[in-house]
């Protein structure tokens, strides 16, 4: 079976690991000449609007799945003529924009933080003065890693802030003064058959993640699961789906979902039986799921900008390196190390000794 | 780093699995069209005494493996000159000669069947009255799997068997009347750091191996670590070795060892903290080594042939599936599944699912 995937970068090649094993081969449509999956399966470099190699990757492989969410619908729909496409067009399409994620949360009756609709500086104005602040003001599409969005504090920081944006469509939302952050990822079958990780607890830096701790019998895990739970088959969902949420006063606030695999569920490849990586393919290709129980204690820290020596993250007992073999630029995430412990104390050790490597970098 | 292989079958493949989330690339001499690493790493189609191929993998890459130790030596010494070599000539000519193998083993003091050198039906006729029948003889090289040797039972097996063997050097071996076969996988740094996997109890049909078990607190496992440490530190070898004995009178008598990662330690991917590819590549590169420790009951078992239906085998709970990606063909190894278990009577249990679905195949 061949996979096609929407984007190349180190999900698709991380994807690649682990279908590979299970017979599957692979194509990246990327514009990318670098495009670090390109080591694990065929390369077509072109724009993602470019129709030509659309059909070329459509006609090539058994199925097509996407990497990242800001996927052009134009996109979707036109493969969706030619070859099945997990997940779907309308996955695609709520999970890109902020606004309709929100309000799909709202109708499912899954807890958000207040939003409103931003599509004018009167419109910033009435929303900041009925939500009130602190909130952030967000693009609807094409935000990640902290990137389009803005925190706004005081009456000062609602003037302009729209035309800072770039005067497009914003959500803006209520800040919420949460706790903690917590990720479930999930996966469901074409079937509706539907499996749940541990949540787990992430820690961000700037807007990045940096270090995501996988639970054991979280208090929150039943109540994440009917919420995701809703979303799935509200979406008819198929594949892998992320789902973030903020812990507020001993409950859940959903934050947003992404229709892919997930970096807070990278931890899940020596962490859990079997990965988010090929549980999402397992779906998308009609497969019986894997089981997503833990294996040890696990965490996962990001590599932004470098990767330390790899001589010193392999010393590191319980340590597995990911380096995704993309150039070194600050703010860009190059790998990852996951630590799988037999119990929580070794495991935190583990984190102070890599944490302490990130910090010579 | 880039690491050349000689050789882009199941084990480069595997190799490149291990080694690309540590940063690193492959590139494969293979002259095979349809060499199954190919998905995963440059193929450089050309024989194995290609001297202008040889030279253009030299150039590329920081350092040269191999997935088997049929390697011509011209070809490891020419190799040599250009590029560091791992494990070196010197293993490699041992290794792939049984009777230079055996005789190092008596060098060291470790116990192996009565043996003998046979150039000619003389020798055979000589060896077979002094060894005494059962015996098997083998060819001296380039055997493997079961071929290339025939056990002599009568003396009428013993006329005209070197002719039928191809008159080429062979070994005469004593019969064993082992009670199992074991083999220990070890690992060896360029310090000279060596680490051991557990033993694994091997079931062979036919010559091939069929099934392994990772086994626990193995009362061998100290006298297996000695006999494989004085091989290890003879040759000053760098990398993985797999050596194979058997189990006679409660004791161990060698086998055979193999230079390279080896089918029985297939189970380490899953079943061990760092797996035998992971660490050979660790190992070769001057990294530190990782964990060889089990990680849960583990047993590995061999897809001859064919692979079966990919959703039934990954329908067995604690399965893992390799694929290999190569064309079915009667006796070829085209998979292997790895179970891992949290006890042994469940290992069992998922042991008889999946020779269920080879039965059937």
């Amino acid at each position: 079976m061949k996979i096609g995937v929407i984007g190349g970068g180190q999900l698709g090649r991380m994807l690649s690991l682990a279908g590979t094993p299970l017979g599957m081969n692979f194509a990246f449509l990327d514009p990318a000449p670098d495009a670090c999956a390109q080591a694990l399966g065929e390369h077509i470099r072109a724009d993602y609007a470019d129709q030509d190699h659309l059909r070329q990757l459509a006609e090539e492989v058994d199925l097509v799945t996407f990497e990242f969410e800001s996927v052009p619908a134009e996109t979707v729909a036109f493969l969706s003529q030619f070859v099945p496409v997990y997940p779907s067009a309308e996955a695609l399409r709520i999970a890109r924009d902020r606004w309709f994620e929100k309000s799909m949360f709202k109708d499912l009756g899954i807890p958000t933080p207040a939003f409103a609709d931003i599509q004018s500086q009167a419109d910033l104005d009435a929303a900041a003065a009925s939500i009130g602040l602190p909130a952030v003001l967000k693009t609807r599409t094409l935000g990640y890693d902290g990137k389009g969005q803005k925190v706004l504090r005081a009456a000062s920081d609602v003037a302009g802030a729209f035309a800072e944006l770039g005067s497009v469509p914003c959500i803006l939302e209520g800040f919420v003064p949460f706790t903690g952050e917590v990720s479930l990822v999930a996966v469901r079958a074409r079937d509706g058959e539907t499996r749940f990780y541990p949540l787990v607890h992430n820690t961000h830096d700037n807007g990045i993640l940096r270090l995501s701790i996988a639970s054991s019998g979280h208090p929150l895990q039943a109540l994440a699961e009917d919420y995701v739970g809703r979303v799935l088959d509200k979406l008819d969902y198929v594949g892998v789906l992320a789902f973030e949420f903020f812990e507020v006063d001993g409950g859940l606030k959903a934050n947003e979902i992404a229709p892919r695999v997930h970096n807070s569920g990278h931890w899940t490849i020596e962490g859990a039986e079997c990965s988010q990586f090929e549980n999402h393919l397992r779906a998308v290709a009609g497969l019986p799921l894997g089981s997503t129980a833990k294996v040890g204690e696990s965490a996962m820290l990001n590599f932004i900008g470098e990767v330390p020596p790899v001589a010193e993250v392999l010393a590191i007992a319980d340590c597995h390196l990911h380096h995704y073999g993309k150039a070194f630029k600050a703010g860009r995430k190059v790998g990852h190390a996951t630590l799988r412990s037999a119990d929580l104390p070794t495991l935190k050790a583990r984190i102070a000794e890599v944490e302490a490597l990130i910090g010579k970098c």
